[in-house]
């Protein structure tokens, strides 16, 4: 039978979501996914390997990690989430445990994906939170960078948010929408679209910060998104601020609420 | 010249507020006062000693704890928050310096002390910011913990909720308001007295656990309160939830707005 998972994650120890050594080798090898299938493998007592919703880089945090498996071991899903929590790292965590039919997958039926990015602004770096945390030290006119964010919203082609390393066969998103807000000495970004490519987000709050910081126009945002060329746009956001909020699938597949959508 | 700082801190790694050393040692003794007075004496290339507002426990995290210390070098507060800061530890970071006159303290200027506990509330131990999380596994009935912290507020003797080891005076506080309110997998506490007993909040949160659980009625902390019995109290919860979000002053010191309050 097939299990979908949700999963948390502080990223700060970790190598990033995928798994380094081979498939079924159930070594901890520094990865979030090698822990996983370690601790899901210990509860089954079989090998089992996993396919998540959207692969997270080294240092990324993740708040719903939505993974699915197939295993022939029955368990109620109190057991999963209580027995694989028991066998993974302190900094990671199994939400809940649904099965789901054989059609499903974290990654293919996900029709959304969104992320949250936090910027402390202040002149002092973070203390408190900071594997949590971006920094700023400038004063950033959050305003500014909503406005600008604007116009990415749509189906467009990110190819100047893109890493080089991307795999991706195209750029083309579709990003639902996107919000930045101050919350006292914090500058919060939020951003939903159906899939990421690489880097994205990091790279599109980085060059955000250019316009907060006020080094660029406002419309600066949709230049570089029409201009496509990576190397003209902002650097990369550090990876601290990251969170994976989670996937988002369509409600009839009956998942926790916080994962599903109406279609 | 008298200075108030406001710092923050992760307090995962300390052992508590307190020097274990003598005034004046500069030994880092993994307290958070030494490594701020350190840090100060660095900047100023002399001693420094400082007085805070609340000394916190071991564990217990700080959103704006506020010192004070004299010093007769004269740096513009930017030069304090910045070489400050770069002389902390990485999780400790110095929000704020301002000018103050020879009367104020620290301590005995403020009138009110408020701290935020938060608790994971769901069948998993936490993963994701565990460092500054409670955890209830069984579910909470935050409106009833609500209804009964009621009972705290005022003018009393919180004997009930005192530890063996508390050395002030009497135990009578004046506890401004509490609120227990449950945002998603999470139910916080917040809370503002005049002053805290040791181990005040985290016997209140314990107690009123229980009372969440269901194994205690709402009306039990207001008996609690009223037979004075820290014995028959519920046990004091971990540090890791309990975050000191900060002393209050009246706003004719001119401190930040974060930590002044209309008289």
């Amino acid at each position: 039978m097939r299990l979908a998972l949700g999963v948390e994650y502080d990223g700060s120890g970790f190598s990033g979501w995928q798994r380094l050594s081979a498939a079924g080798a159930m070594v901890a090898d520094g990865s979030v996914q090698a822990a996983l299938e370690i601790a899901l493998s210990r509860v089954a007592a079989v090998p089992v390997t996993t396919v998540c919703a959207g692969r997270t880089d080294a240092g990324v945090h993740a708040r719903c990690q939505v993974v699915h498996f197939d295993c022939a071991v029955s368990r109620d899903p109190r057991g999963w989430v209580l027995g694989t929590t028991a066998n993974l790292p302190p900094t990671m965590a199994v939400r809940w445990c649904v099965p789901v039919p054989d059609t499903f997958s974290a990654r293919f039926s996900a029709v959304a994906r969104a992320y949250r990015y936090r910027i402390l602004n202040r002149s002092a770096r973070p203390g408190l939170e900071r594997q949590y945390l971006g920094w700023e030290r400038m004063p950033l006119d959050a305003d500014a960078m909503h406005a600008a964010a604007q116009a990415l919203c749509g189906e467009r082609d990110f190819s100047a948010f893109r890493s080089v390393q991307c795999q991706a066969r195209h750029a083309r998103r579709n990003l639902h929408w996107i919000a930045v807000r101050r919350l006292g000495d914090e500058v919060v970004v939020e951003v939903q679209a159906n899939a990421f490519l690489h880097h994205m987000v990091r790279n599109i709050v980085g060059s955000l910060l250019m316009v907060g910081r006020g080094e660029r126009p406002v419309h600066w945002i949709a230049d570089l998104l029409e201009g496509r060329d990576r190397t003209v746009a902002g650097p990369t956001a550090p990876a601290a601020g990251l969170l994976f909020l989670g996937p988002r699938y369509p409600r009839s597949w009956g998942l926790p609420e916080e994962v599903s959508l109406d279609a």
